[in-house]
């Protein structure tokens, strides 16, 4: 029988009341043990030492919990409970290295393979960013948590950016390199990733060439609008018994739906145009994911950490679609 | 002959100048004779007590008549000038109980049946909220004034949510119970309403069950995208002779677009297809409507105002069409 | 041995990270034995439906706790540290009725007045509002646990406004008449209670007389710059033996300072007045507090916010200082 | 017996809900006969073509009304309740001329000395700006209504800039060189004038002389830390027969109080000293005054339109206490 | 050869770093012989005069330099690099004379028509705003140096408005009758002009008869969803021969992508559909443009700015990719 | 005889127009022959990795430069004009290893000790941050370039906060080890340095007792209101022989006055005492200077940097003050 996330009693505290978690999760030492281990931990990386323009990233995980106090757990287009159908709680925030993105990395990715109160290495992780350089050390632990021997995981990046440069300012470990360290390091496997949203403008021509080289499939914006859908199906398919990382990169997403973001870039895809490219995913198997480049500070309405939140949700709902399937 | 509608001249008061009132239009005494009775009247209920998460929108009718100040009286799509066609006032504000829903809800439905200088019972009553909680009372004002004894009126209702539950921390009137009262009072019809742009996360995968078997049509804001034009075509022709009310709430329109109000919900409308699916209802017989949910503490760049104006213009214009084309 | 307060190791969890909870306390399951039973517990009062104009303020607790990050616990002027001395916790949201105030503070009183893990009846109570009207509930609490069988506790309020109106709109129970409720029920005696910061306008000229017969001091704003701090000191040295209660309605502080609330009034305390004041009230037997009317949707640069948690601070520190000193 | 001024009924429309004016006074034609001819109207004058900075003050008056309606009607340090001592309208917006200072100047004067409905003649004029070129109208206007034979009215001016330029990108007519202008037509007397506040920096040494060489008093910010409070009334002593002017530019408040401005000065008063400095004007024989240059797009806490609407009242009182008092 | 632009070396001076030009590009005196005269130069043009509602816009140059900062290279989608087809400086701003809107057209137009440093008459002229008004001295400047004598200039123009009004308030000269000016003084030919994304409501209905009589080919908003792609493309190859001119208003963009702008339109493109309907010009020969009506103080996130100088790199890639081609 | 700063004409480029530098001094290339070499560099330095809690502080010089265009170049109080009295330019922006603060430090002290066009080793530099690690690169420069062989230059330090931590995070290099580090490598000399409005809370009793025990001059902003002048006074006579540095960290100001800061701390000076104080300092031999920890995206109306910008002509004045009087 399905593990239950149980929800605070609205009816005594409203959802403009308490503590803030993630969607009102409930911490690991909260979780009843008919629920533990959780199906699924989602926590903070407040990390963006690994910026190239504008941080502020850092306050990120706080703001995405406070915007996702409205988030209901039914998912109307699924027809899914997800606190009916997998037991979720709100880690905490992962340890930070604020002057060494490496030495973040290292640290976030060891603390999200460790076991903690109410979570095993069967609990899959869902990390709020901070800047995109988080994203490699989740992927770490969700490789070592639920990687198989036969290559890195899949990949599905949401982004305006490829972030596959090597090295930044002199520094490989930054938020523009962070899958092509992966890449090294074995956790992600190039050939199983696709990459949707890229835009314009680059720095160079070339820019896209090492993930274009390495097998990257990219669907650009522009793309999106000619073919996109029918791209990702394919993908989907020939990924379809693998173990997959979903990576979401606000900036993904138009200014005018995320203005609070460090480097936002015109002509993206709407909220709607979004959230229903997440749900054509059910089917997948996501075994960890990230949604990063959350910045409050350039995010007056809100509008931005409450997208993130809901794609947080969406994100989750497609594990449970996956478990209410089977 | 029409009734007109005097705007204060511009080359002494320009659209910057003198005391805002909705589009323009003039305060009841300052009617002219031939244009009294008005054919409509544009007024606020500034009141949010019946808010589940953020309130503020008691202050919503003063922001939509500031920035409703540049809204020109002409429609290009629709060919028809709204200020020669109908005769329209700003009746001010409606009475209000800020601490009882249920008592204000009673005052604005007696105010708004009420006549008053320039108006009679034949002048049919726009609200500008305040919460959704209102549409309730403005909904009886027009039933009592033009409702038909066959039956509860007509209701094109746009929103996210479906606002049919029955009781919210042991209240059966606030903003998310208001078509449920409708329907039990008689003075909105479930079999003649349809609700559009309805999207989850649902509290409980039974939150719309209520509306649908009580003979609601439900077009989601992903049905939309497959065959809304083509269900609400079908549906407005079935209520043709009907007496309709409208019904928006602002959170139908995503949160890019009308980031100020209290219960926002992503992956909404464009501005450009709200109005788009606002004009196709020209035809329809409208003898009252609302606009409600405009929170300005969370409009920083005040495009939600701006928006909600001219939702009011578009509204006021169905009938202007109407008149004009009979 | 004094108990302490264990705060999060900042070497691995920064000040910009983790679960936010007033100025870093653990909640009442993380208290370790020998820290229980807490000393204090800070906790939320999210309800915002006693107001007269502006609502919002039912999201003060959240962005008190995340302004409250930052508060360091040493007071450099006072010279003692308020974790090395006293154990508190964040208690996490009382919880209310929003529809009713009266209900509301019932809710809240009977809560604040419970034992919980790590706090029995000795543990003072901190309430962070919300509006004034739940101070009502809190006094109620501290009554019921500090109060003396001579009479109601004493009062230092901090405040533009008396607060001790009968009925507004009908309704006795709302912020304005916090005061003349807490008189009535006896859990504040008006003898000994001094009203710090009140300025106008007054709606009436014989607003203040109510307070004023029923033997409230009150150190207008304007008395401040002429002896003012003598007469409180003089205040001070009467109710040098009671419990006394601190009541600090933000808006006591000018608006330059604390835009963020509903019912601001220009010409008030800089906020270096504010913590002066509230610093020479050392020595007084606090057993009970509340800081309220922050609302944050009016606080766009976060500095009212980040007073209130100061604010708390001090107030903490003020029972510091006497235990230190005892 | 005094005339009154006749307030919106708060049971039924609290401070929240109503067509905004200024302090909620009633528009000219809802003057009672007993109340008419007013002793009051305070106008908008929404022009800012005269700035040489940042303009947008022709929003001014709507964000004054707007912030006005929380102002209450009794003076607690006066001890004088304004709307029992005089009869005050809200008279609309004076007509601009929006690419013409110099015609807008003129269209207000003109407009500003015409009786309308509940006023004449004796009414005086109190202009809520718009950039400070809207002045001279104003005075201009005080000036035929109110002023002797004997010269041009006493001026208390509270600034940063001295205002006596006398062109500025060729142009004769605009808000820096509106005292120079108004000397020059008789409408004020700069012997008998003082300005309050000013300070630097300044464009060139000399940008003071011909205000001194003309006789105008100056007591510079620092000056009134010195002895600015003796000067002040050792020159109210001199004028206390003339009738006089009172011109309040919002930019001689710091832009800690007063953001929304269209060139701010920093170092200036705060809100208590500017209300402390109005207060001791008690005795002038005001017949006519303005406040100027508040710019709401620079006001995101709404703090200087909040701080204006008190202005307003503090100048309007000076008239009820001299009233009361004779 | 090519020319080139030698962008600041970001291993030195990141995009946060420097003194902000219009996308990095040099200063005229920096320009290197070999990359001189420039093939366009960008140039401020702040003045907002002209508004009919709300001013501000002389701040755009500043604000768009500003976001500019992280535009970058090489354009994706043409698959060109600007800096490494065409020499460009920032020229810097125009003189402007604040208080005449007729005056401050003669100032820049002559001044963008003259040689400067690194510049020649070759050199094309691209005009970021202020107000449209700013639109037909540029206009001259591009005819006086790139037009022929066979008429006036093509004009691809984006926006909400038509912009033919003759008199505003009695003045001919400012934003509102920009084309018509430019029709009349022959630098514009109407009948080789598109505008597109016109869009009600209107002041009256003929508003736009004037263009459409005078030869103007109109693509309203509403008729853009139809067939607008097919329309304008039988208006390009109209005009392919041509010299055309580009006129971005920025309101052409719904408020959800473009809040900071003076009279904002509900209902317009995506920053999406603006980056794909400005693609599809490629093969244009453009010899000058402008983009304008940017109002930072009324773009809080700043997504108007950073769209504004997306679209300057639009348009000078529609250059790029012709030179390339050749 | 005195060199000069030539200004913009502003009959030309009016203060709002124009590429930004800082006050509207030229850049070190567009300097005359007869005012170089320059007598002051005021240059950015777009760093913020040293912080310890809220980044973006690499975006302050851009907005003090922004900010910095209404600064006036006569000092009314000290009776000199800035620009008359120094040769001052805009040196650009120092080089910076965004994530590297101890590379940063190096790479800014080696760029301000170097010379550039218009200045030489005599040139002063005055540094805007940036976070207040980069105090010790401009310390660094000031001291190779103006140091004297008797030891460290005297500091008269504006803060909040001490800034003698040794390590944080493991790192010694960071914006709270500044000063540690300067008296390490000799650059400053604690025994000869003012700390002027430190204030609590800190994070241990002992924070303050390394800089005590090494002969720092700590006047809290409690100090200050008791005998602080006089503290200050004796401290400037004192040092009267001595080359002094001026390290002004924008936090020493309240809150209210400066909300755009990383670590704000409630109850601080006003703008006016600040300006004060500044003022009081005419006399000393100022040889280098910095204003820094400005960081705009939490500074929504623009008061901060204005504030900045003030503050670094006050600094700037007072060598003019000093070499007007010699």
């Amino acid at each position: 029988m399905a593990k239950k996330t149980v929800l605070p009693d609205a009816r005594v505290s409203p959802r403009f009341a308490g503590v803030a978690t993630f969607c009102r999760f409930p911490l690991p030492e909260q979780v009843a043990p008919e629920n533990a281990p959780a199906d699924w931990a989602v926590y903070g990386a407040p990390f963006d030492g690994g910026v190239t323009y504008r941080p502020g990233a850092r306050f990120g995980p706080r703001a995405v919990r406070e915007a996702s106090q409205y988030v209901k757990p039914h998912h109307l287009e699924h027809g899914v409970t997800l606190t009916e159908t997998l037991s979720i709680v709100d880690a905490g925030d992962a340890p930070v290295a604020p002057y060494s993105c490496r030495e973040t990395q290292d640290l976030i990715a060891q603390w999200a393979a460790e076991g903690r109160p109410g979570c095993d290495e069967s609990t899959k992780m869902l990390a709020v960013g901070g800047d995109h350089s988080i994203a490699l050390a989740n992927m770490r632990a969700a490789w070592r948590r639920h990687g198989s021997p036969a290559g890195g995981l899949a990949v599905i990046h949401f982004d305006s950016h490829i972030d596959t440069v090597d090295t930044i300012w002199g520094e490989t470990h930054q938020h523009g390199s962070v899958f092509r360290r992966a890449f090294e390091e074995g956790v992600a496997d190039p050939t199983r990733m696709v990459s949707i949203g890229i835009k314009g403008p680059l720095n160079r021509a070339d820019d896209l060439n090492f993930a274009i080289d390495a097998g990257v499939r990219i669907i650009t914006h522009t793309d999106w609008r000619a073919d996109g859908p029918d791209r990702l199906r394919d993908f989907l398919s020939e990924i379809a018994a693998a173990r997959a990382y979903i990576s979401f990169d606000i900036d993904a997403v138009d200014p005018a739906y995320a203005p609070g973001t460090g480097t936002p870039s015109v002509g993206g895809f709407t909220s709607a145009e979004a959230l229903t490219i997440l749900r054509s995913l059910a089917g997948v198997n996501v075994v960890g994911a990230d949604v990063v480049e959350v910045l409050p500070d350039r995010d007056p309405a809100g509008v931005t950490a409450l997208l993130a939140a809901h794609i947080v949700f969406e994100i989750l709902c497609l594990d449970a679609v996956r478990r209410a399937g089977s």
